[in-house]
């Protein structure tokens, strides 16, 4: 079992493997050649970043069989997916801010995050385990009264895509076995969704192998893998856990202001 | 007036100020701070690039009256956008590629590009200018039977994502009046669009604002401003140029296995 994190401790920013509360640093780049530095850091004089900076942010669509028959909607023959802004990205720990002038809705959606090792193009659902470096939590933020606003074209993109949107972490954990894994995400401490993993429709080698017939995924790519019943809103002030077993728990709380 | 490339003069990369035939080479960073290198290269033993490699490729939906009206749609009350891949860039000369496993028709969408040049959050329409490094064309290739196969998601990421289907050049022009601009479309030598970018519902200036309180741009960023009438599917094989004067001509072909 290996849990990669970015960190920041006192004013070095590093990367490197978290151990029995210690982050064992590492040189080099985490996915084509990391090697020790020799340097340990306590875990608690560090404050974890996002665990990689992903050029693509991709989001699943009605992926979960539960959802899908709540929607009452077919299971997809294809992912259904879009693209997140990259600069939509933030770290565990990190407030989510409000948009500026936008005063409605914004919902969590707790869900598993792929996390893409290796420059990756048209590869089989075989060969897609050799370019999955790790899975960690994502929340996938939703200006929700701004998808529907305009009748002709639903604008998915432009809710999920403000600053600090795609909240992901704490760190990439590079063995998991995902379908014995629930999402659970608590709200202000009380559980609003609790989700087996086993019920996606595309599952990981599929859903990476798939995605890569349609865009070339990258080192670093997070691929979001939709998410299942109990989506809900959050107030201002609010604080949300997305927790994996497996993994770990993402943390984070909507600005007050 | 600037015109910005970045080029390949044997196996030196580099980016540099188009000028007379020459290419005056330049050092450091195209939008952060470029300094003469002293070096010049003839335009002529130089292969051009896609001029930046934007972190996101923003696309517009439905924002040309004229495209609006034949569509029987509103103008649009603020700007309709999705995301490609920013995988998808292609630069001049490059070949489009037809998708594995997709037999369908490929269309061509002739488009004005803006080029960011500077971090850009919540900033108005008076400040924009100071945000817009400058304009390119754009080539916005689209699988047009993957965007409705599916009925309860429109799947325009992924129609437009494909390796190739970004073709950004010939370079960028930092002045540009383009209230006085056509874009023209050739396919094969054969007229195929010609209409004026006077006729955009959102400008520039308006755009840039607007979609800044919606995602955070970046250096290098590109924003395809929409296609209006014209569009139309190329057959493998075949040429097609985005020209818009006082500007250039992007030409690409598409492969032809």
């Amino acid at each position: 079992v290996s849990r990669w994190a970015r960190f920041l401790a006192g004013d070095r920013q590093g990367f490197g493997v978290v151990r029995q509360g210690l982050l064992e640093e590492y040189e080099g780049d985490m996915f084509t050649g990391a090697r020790p530095s020799g340097r340990q850091h306590a875990l608690g004089n560090c404050r974890l970043l996002s665990p990689c900076r992903p050029r693509h942010i991709v989001a699943l669509w009605n992926n979960f069989h539960a959802l899908a028959a709540k929607l009452g909607k077919a299971a997809p023959a294809h992912p259904l997916f879009l693209l997140k802004a990259a600069s939509s990205l933030a770290g565990p720990g990190d407030v989510i801010k409000r948009p500026g002038g936008y005063s409605g809705k914004i919902a969590f959606e707790g869900e598993l995050a792929i996390v893409i090792g290796g420059r990756c193009a048209e590869v089989s659902a075989d060969d897609a385990p050799r370019y999955i470096f790790g899975y960690t939590c994502i929340n996938d933020v939703t200006a929700g009264e701004i998808l529907n606003e305009n009748p002709d074209f639903p604008q998915w993109t432009r809710s999920k895509s403000f600053p600090t949107f795609s909240c992901v972490g704490p760190w990439i954990e590079t063995d998991l076995e995902f379908s014995r894994s629930n999402v659970v995400t608590r709200l202000d401490g009380v559980e609003r969704q609790n989700y087996p993993l086993s019920d996606m429709v595309f599952a990981p080698n599929e859903l990476v192998s798939r995605l890569s017939w349609d865009m070339e995924l990258q080192p670093g790519d997070v691929i979001a893998c939709g998410t299942s019943l109990g989506v809900g809103s959050m107030k201002d002030g609010a604080t949300v856990e997305i927790e994996i077993d497996g993994i770990g728990c993402l943390k984070n709380t909507v600005s007050s202001h």
